[in-house]
């Protein structure tokens, strides 16, 4: 990666907001008319706008849609396509899970199988959480030679496993098939040094499925998106910056956690993620607000139910707004936009509102008017340093 | 070459148009004024820009004036800079010669040599095509040895020459003195792995003048561009396309086999194209569709033949529509200015229209209403990137 930011980087006391509102990208619901945002009735974004940089931004690179990981790591200042992350270290992360160099995690899904063994149900029944919970208590009965096994609950049916011993390798493809009436795959080493944590896998699911044949719905499990810990300098070494994650959702606090970043735990809603941005406010300066719903909306088609999410925001914004960050940047990790109900590699809109930047009077925010802000569409990993150049943490480059 | 999206192809029955209008950027005939595209009457062009996505592509560069194979490389997805491609692989593709690895084709200028040797015509009078056919056959009597040579009639006085054999390389300089009244050069060795052809190129020139000797007018050859076959992946491996080239002229078809394009032959004109689209409608999903008039106008320095090419065009557009493209793009693979009479650095202006565009509401297809339309000026090999992306061709990258 260009570490030019490294060399230049300087600590002060000037304090930036990321505020992200995910997927916050769309399109119009029909042909000529406006996308989420435009509809949005959004006056405090709209004020912060008028006085902002304001631009479009690529999270990967043209015609790429981007992953909820890659997304934010380009947020954070990282080339994705540099910084693979696999789902399985995303979730692990995300629980808070202490993984290791060399650790292997995948993603465990609780399914319901049928009495000829194939998959009735991906999802379980949609399990709470305590369910899991209590499942994965259970599996810690599993016992594998020469490798250890922690298998933590995340969401529903949604947990993850952690294979921690010598040898180990994240060549190793998923056993969810993705679809019903059949059998969960094996897992299979995609190569040669993946062969020990395929075994591993294999003994694993092999002992998971006695453990839980009396259970149900929960009598099976699917691993996906094995994964090893990648190597990404932390947001702290390459910006001399002390990060923090304002996210109710796992997943977001698990990419921020890959980047040195601290991670509030149990947030439930925006009012307790604002609480806890104020009680976070003096012993930090980068402060990563993360939204979740935009996105959920948009990915569930719900074109109004996501112009609501984003007015939820715009309400909310005074009370970022009243601790007087120094830089605000506005914007989300890709777009969702509600008639693709799906990530889409649309440029995502963008506000920098400080001290230091160039009003460009945009009068509202939204994707054509952004388009034809002041900085055009760039590359997501650089708003990261615009911020940090208009609150003076990048020296001079060169005499 | 980044290769991403390789990863992410994806296979599916929605269909492209990449519609290249040659040369089509421009600039005013006097200062103040408007380009032959702001000139030209284009209703169809202009509908699809309302409901489009606009910007202006630097085909290789910023400052770098492509020649037509570097512009088309860049439209077909590939960077210019990291595939060079030699005038002569671009002639013996364009004819469909079946170049193997290790060949070297040069392009071959039947021309006219005094009784000194000098030349006198760079062009033999630009014989014509059945001429230059018969030509062609006196020339199969060289013989080289360890050297197999391939002479092919291209058009009027352009032929193409192909050298076949072990220890051959590009390494070449061109004959052609590119001026009259002077002796061809002989073909020199550019580094010392040149050495063998050099040396094959020369017994070939020499045998041809004894055998053309009682010709007229073409009684010599100038030999130039001499190349070796590119290793580019093709547009099926990177994008899983099955694309197809609708060009008239040879050159077009030879850089879009270069790419794994199946090519159409003997296409006289737009309706002969108009036909050959339709006809290959069902069997492909990708579509270069070439017209190159707009270019030749250009090159001729005039202005308002430029815009009578861009209206007809134009008015041949619904032709195209009513096959129901799912995507379009329209655009130019370099500017060919009238004022200039060559092709030009400028930036050329592009729309993409579909179903999952956002429409910026450009009201007129022209290079400064494109300059302010939502893309502003990106690299022209990322169009199709966008047009792949907007089609749903391209899977999310991450989790």
């Amino acid at each position: 990666m260009d570490t030019t930011p490294r060399e230049l980087a300087e600590k002060n006391d000037k304090k930036i907001v990321l505020l992200v509102l995910d997927g916050l990208g769309g399109l119009p619901r029909e042909k000529g008319g406006k996308t989420e945002l435009e509809t949005a009735r959004t006056p405090n974004f709209d004020a912060l706008a008028a006085s902002a940089e304001c631009g479009l931004h690529l999270p990967i690179g043209f015609g790429i849609t981007p992953g909820s990981a890659p997304g934010h790591l380009a947020l954070f200042g990282y080339d994705p396509l540099e910084f693979p992350i696999g789902r399985g270290v995303v979730a692990a992360m995300g629980i808070g899970f202490p993984m290791k160099p060399g650790d292997v995690a995948a993603r465990l899904n609780f399914a319901t199988l049928d009495a000829a063994g194939a998959i009735s149900d991906r999802r379980a029944g949609r399990i709470p959480t305590e369910k899991c919970a209590g499942l994965c208590e259970l599996l810690k009965a599993v016992s594998i030679k020469g490798v250890e096994v922690f298998v933590r609950p995340v969401k529903d049916y949604r947990a993850v496993v952690v294979f921690h011993g010598k040898g180990l390798s994240d060549a190793v493809a998923d056993t969810d098939p993705q679809a019903m009436g059949v059998k969960p795959l094996d897992p299979v080493a995609s190569d040669p040094k993946g062969e020990r944590t395929a075994q591993a896998a294999k003994d694993f699911v092999a002992q998971a499925r006695g453990i839980l044949a009396s259970q149900s719905p929960a009598n099976g499990v699917l691993l996906r998106g094995f994964a090893e810990l990648p190597h990404i300098p932390s947001m702290k070494d390459l910006y001399k910056l002390s990060p923090v994650a304002i996210a109710v959702y796992p997943d977001y606090k698990g990419v921020a956690r890959l980047v040195g970043m601290e991670a509030v735990e149990d947030l439930a809603d925006l009012d307790a993620q604002g609480k806890a941005l104020a009680a976070a406010w003096d012993a930090h300066d980068f402060f990563f607000f993360h939204h979740k719903y935009t996105d959920s909306k948009g990915e569930d088609g719900d074109f109004d139910a996501k112009v609501k999410e984003i007015e939820k925001v715009d309400a909310f914004l005074p009370r970022i707004l009243e601790l007087k960050p120094d830089l605000i940047v506005v914007t989300g990790d890709h777009s969702t936009p509600a008639v693709a109900k799906a990530h889409t590699a649309h440029p995502v809109p963008f506000l920098i509102a400080g001290e230091a930047t160039r009003a460009d009077g945009t009068a509202k925010f939204g994707e054509r008017a952004c388009a034809r802000g002041l900085w055009g569409t760039i590359p997501g990993r650089m708003l990261i340093r615009i911020a940090l150049a208009n609150t003076g943490k990048l020296k001079k480059f060169g005499a």
